[in-house]
């Protein structure tokens, strides 16, 4: 069954606020993130390459020492073992983040 | 540099109607893909594993033997090598596309 709809999917809290709904295949876990408004995503790396994209609200995101603030459309790369994290804004922000390989840790 | 925005993007004409904006790393590459209203993805597949999520209007989908009309926030995970095609429906129509491994022709 390729297709899912947010609605089957059970969340869970990474992070206090952070809620993550996942997908994956072989070679790609895909996790849909509501961050709550000022929710915090803390400093953190993985061997797993990340990318994403905003899909509302806006976030601040830290990659390295770069640091910037994103809106619904912008997207991230992060390569494995790089530090970052997030804080979003004022209001609630979902945002998507892709991770290959697939974290399995995140297969639930 | 980690950030991108959509503004900054050239798009590509992938088919008739169909235009791609895309963004990689080593292990994925996205692609934010336009579809005109009706606009046509042929069925065709490649050895990438493909996933994606719809961001705005509607999209049917035929993956193997299964279609399915998707919304915002739905997700499709395509194995390497299946066959699949997209209809969009009567307005203009945005997916976000993930492939692993890059698919080096994508990179523009």
């Amino acid at each position: 069954m390729p297709f899912y709809s947010a609605q089957e999917r059970v969340g869970k809290e990474l992070f206090e606020g952070i809620v993550a709904r996942t997908y994956w295949g072989e070679k790609l876990l895909l996790a849909v993130v509501d961050l709550a408004a000022n929710g915090i995503v803390p400093p953190h790396s993985h061997p797993h390459e990340q990318a994403g994209i905003v899909l509302e609200g806006e976030v601040t995101f830290t990659i390295a020492d770069e640091t910037r603030t994103l809106r619904p459309g912008d997207v991230y790369v992060i390569p494995g073992g790089v530090e970052h994290s997030g804080v979003a804004g004022d209001m609630p922000c979902k945002v998507l983040d892709i991770f290959s390989p697939v974290r399995e840790e995140y297969k639930y």
